[in-house]
C-alpha cells in the first residue's frame, strides 16, 4: 500500500504507523480528524510530502465526517478543521499546502454530498500527482549519481515520507532502476531516530545497501572519503535555505569542508519564496524526547532540554536542489526565476 | 567518593557504575582483575583520565590477586595481567601510561609483598596527582572563559572521567570556583548517551546550569550565536590531531565555520607525540550499540552498522589545548617544543 490513502469502505484515512517500524508493521484507519490530527503530531505519518497528502485527506475526512446538511456549518467546520490541522506542524509548508488546495476546491461545492466528492477527488489527485512528482525527483536527481557511489542521507525522505517513491531516497532508486549500483549511509537522526528506523527498512525492503551510523559521525566518515554526496529531503525552501530535519544544517557544514556535494530533494511545493528564513517559526518539541525513549530514562528526569524540530541550512551550503522540474543551482535567485518565472519574493504557482 | 579509588579493607578496586546513571547511583568493588577489565569493557569506568587510574590500580590489583609466592611467576602474570588490561580499549593511551607506570614500579619490588606494596603506592600516587592535574587544568582553562559564557562539550569529560575534578568541566568548575556564571550544553554523545546522562547528572548535582541537546544540533546552536566557546577531554592527542569520542571532529567542523573557539582540555599524559593521527588504530564496536538502545530495538536487527568509538579532530580545527602546564595554541610544532621541551617525533616525559 501507499503511505496515505483513502479507505473507501469505511471512509477512513489509511497510514502506515511509522513510529512502531522496524519492529512492527501496523496500519491505521484514522475515522475521525481527532486520530488524524493525533496521528501527524505523533509523527505516525511524518515527512513532507506525505504530510501535504495528510492535510488533502484531512480535508476530505472533515467533509465526511460533518454530521449537518447545512452548507454554513459545513464551511464553518472545514474551516475550524483546516486551523486545527495546520497547527499540528506549524513548519511544514507542504501540510498547508494539502489543506489550502482541498479546502479552496470543496469549497466550490454546492452540496454537502458535492463538497465531500469534490475534496476527496482533489486529496487523491494531489496523492498521485505526489506519486508523479517524486518519479521525477527520483529520474532528475539520478543523473548526480554514479555507478558505486555512496550517498550519504539524514532523517527519512523516502517513500514513507512521500505517498509512495521517495524525494531523496527517489533520486537513490531511480539511479537504481537505471542500472547503477549505489550504497546509503543512513544517520540516525535524534532525537526520534526516524533515520535509524525508517530509511534502513525501507532500503533493505527493497534490497539496496545501507549502513546505518550515528548523526555525530557525519565529519569522520566524510573526512575519510566514505560518501560520494549527501541527499537529504526538505521540508520548506525559503529564498535563502532549506528547512529540514534538525541536524541537517550540521551535515551540510561538514560536507562543505570536506567537499562533498549537499543536495536537497523536494518538489516544488515545497518552495516558500515569499519568506526569508528568519521569519519562519521552527517548531520546539517536548524535552522527554532527549530525556526518554520511550519510557526509558536516558538523562536526568529535571534536566533542561532544547529541542527544535528542525534547522536552517542557508542556500551557500547546498550544491543543488532537486526538483520534479530539473536541478536548480547557485546562484539561486536566477534559478528560481528561471524556473518559476517569478521574481524573488513571490512563490511559485 | 572518587570515581575510581582502592577499598583497603578487600583489596578490591572501587568505582562509581557510570552505565547505570542517571536512574541509579551504584558502587561496585572488583575484587578481580576479569571484573576489573569487564568494567572498563562495558564502560562501568570510562574517560581517559580515570582509565590511567583504572590501568594503574588494575596492576595493584593483578599483584594482590596474584596467589603464588614465587617471584618469577608474579612477573609473568603481572605482564599477563598489563596484556589483558592494553587491550580492551586500545586507543585509550591513559590506560596504557598507567599500566605502564605502575607496573614498572612494581617490577622493582624485591619480595612479593613488597611488589605489592610498590603497585598500590603507585596507583594511589597517580590518582591524587590527576586530581592535582585536574585541578591546574581547570585553573588554567578558567582563564578563557567569562562571567555569563555557554560553554558546549560533547561526551564527559567531567569528574566521573577522571579521578575527581574534571578536563573539561574541571575548566566549567575552576571558573565557577572563580565566581564566574557559566552555562553549560551538554551533547547526548551517541550511542552511549554519555553526554545526556553524566555531564548532566554531575553539573546538576553541583548547581551549574546545564541543557541538553541532541548531537546532530550543533550548527543550530552554534549558527545562532548560543555557545561562546567549546570544550572537550581528549583520548589521545597526536602531533597532528585530537582523539576523542566520536562527535567531536563534526563539532569541530562546525565551530570553526561559525568562529565557535575550539578547546581541548587533557593532561601531558594524553599526548603521544611520537605518532600522526594515522598511525592510530579506531577502536570499533559493536553495531548492536545503535541497533538497540538497551533491550529496545531502534533499528533493524541486520542492518549492516558502522561504530567507531572515536575520531580525528586536525589540530587546524583546534584553537588551544588546555593542559596542567599551561595553554598550547598553533603553531602546534612550537608549542609542544617550548612546553615539553622535546622534538615533535617524541612523547613527553
Amino acid at each position: 500500500m501507499r503511505t496515505i490513502e483513502w479507505n473507501p469502505e469505511i471512509n477512513a484515512v489509511r497510514i502506515i504507523d511509522q513510529t512502531l517500524l522496524p519492529a512492527e508493521y501496523k496500519v491505521i484507519d484514522c475515522t475521525t480528524l481527532e486520530e488524524l490530527a493525533g496521528a501527524i503530531r505523533m509523527l505516525k505519518v511524518r515527512g513532507a510530502p506525505a504530510l501535504g497528502a495528510a492535510g488533502a485527506y484531512g480535508i476530505a475526512l472533515a467533509a465526511h465526517t460533518y454530521d449537518g446538511k447545512n452548507m454554513d456549518g459545513l464551511v464553518s467546520h472545514l474551516n475550524a478543521s483546516a486551523d486545527v490541522l495546520r497547527s499540528i506542524r506549524p513548519t511544514a509548508v507542504n501540510l498547508f499546502y494539502g489543506i489550502n488546495r482541498t479546502l479552496k476546491k470543496a469549497l466550490h461545492g454546492s452540496s454537502v454530498d458535492d463538497v465531500r466528492s469534490l475534496a476527496l477527488s482533489e486529496a487523491e489527485k494531489l496523492a498521485d500527482e505526489d506519486v508523479q512528482l517524486n518519479r521525477r525527483i527520483g529520474d532528475a536527481g539520478a543523473e548526480l549519481l554514479n555507478d558505486g557511489d555512496t550517498i550519504m542521507t539524514h532523517c527519512n525522505a523516502g517513500r514513507l515520507a512521500c505517498v509512495d517513491w521517495g524525494t531523496a531516497l527517489g533520486v537513490v532508486r531511480s539511479a537504481v532502476a537505471q542500472g547503477k549500483k549505489i550504497n546509503v549511509i543512513a544517520c540516525e537522526t535524534r532525537p526520534l531516530n526516524q533515520g535509524g528506523r525508517i530509511p534502513t527498512w525501507e532500503l533493505m525492503e527493497d534490497k539496496i545497501p545501507v549502513k546505518l551510523i550515528a548523526d555525530n559521525m557525519s565529519a569522520h566518515v566524510m573526512s575519510r572519503g566514505m560518501v560520494d554526496c549527501m541527499i537529504v529531503g526538505a521540508d520548506r525552501i525559503t529564498r535563502d535555505a532549506v528547512f529540514n530535519k534538525i541536524g541537517t544544517h550540521t551535515h551540510a557544514v561538514v560536507a562543505a569542508r570536506y567537499g562533498v556535494p549537499f543536495y536537497a530533494a523536494a518538489p516544488v511545493s515545497t518552495f516558500d519564496l515569499e519568506h526569508t528564513a528568519s521569519e519562519i517559526t521552527i517548531e520546539e518539541r517536548d524535552g522527554d524526547e532527549l530525556r526518554f525513549m520511550k519510557d526509558m530514562q536516558i538523562a536526568p528526569r529535571g534536566v533542561e532540554v532544547f529541542n527544535p524540530a528542525f534547522d536552517i541550512t542557508p542556500l551557500e551550503l547546498v550544491s543543488a536542489i532537486i526538483t520534479e522540474k530539473g536541478i536548480l543551482r547557485a546562484p539561486y535567485e536566477e534559478s528560481f526565476k528561471e524556473y518559476f518565472g517569478v521574481r524573488v519574493g513571490f512563490s511559485p504557482p
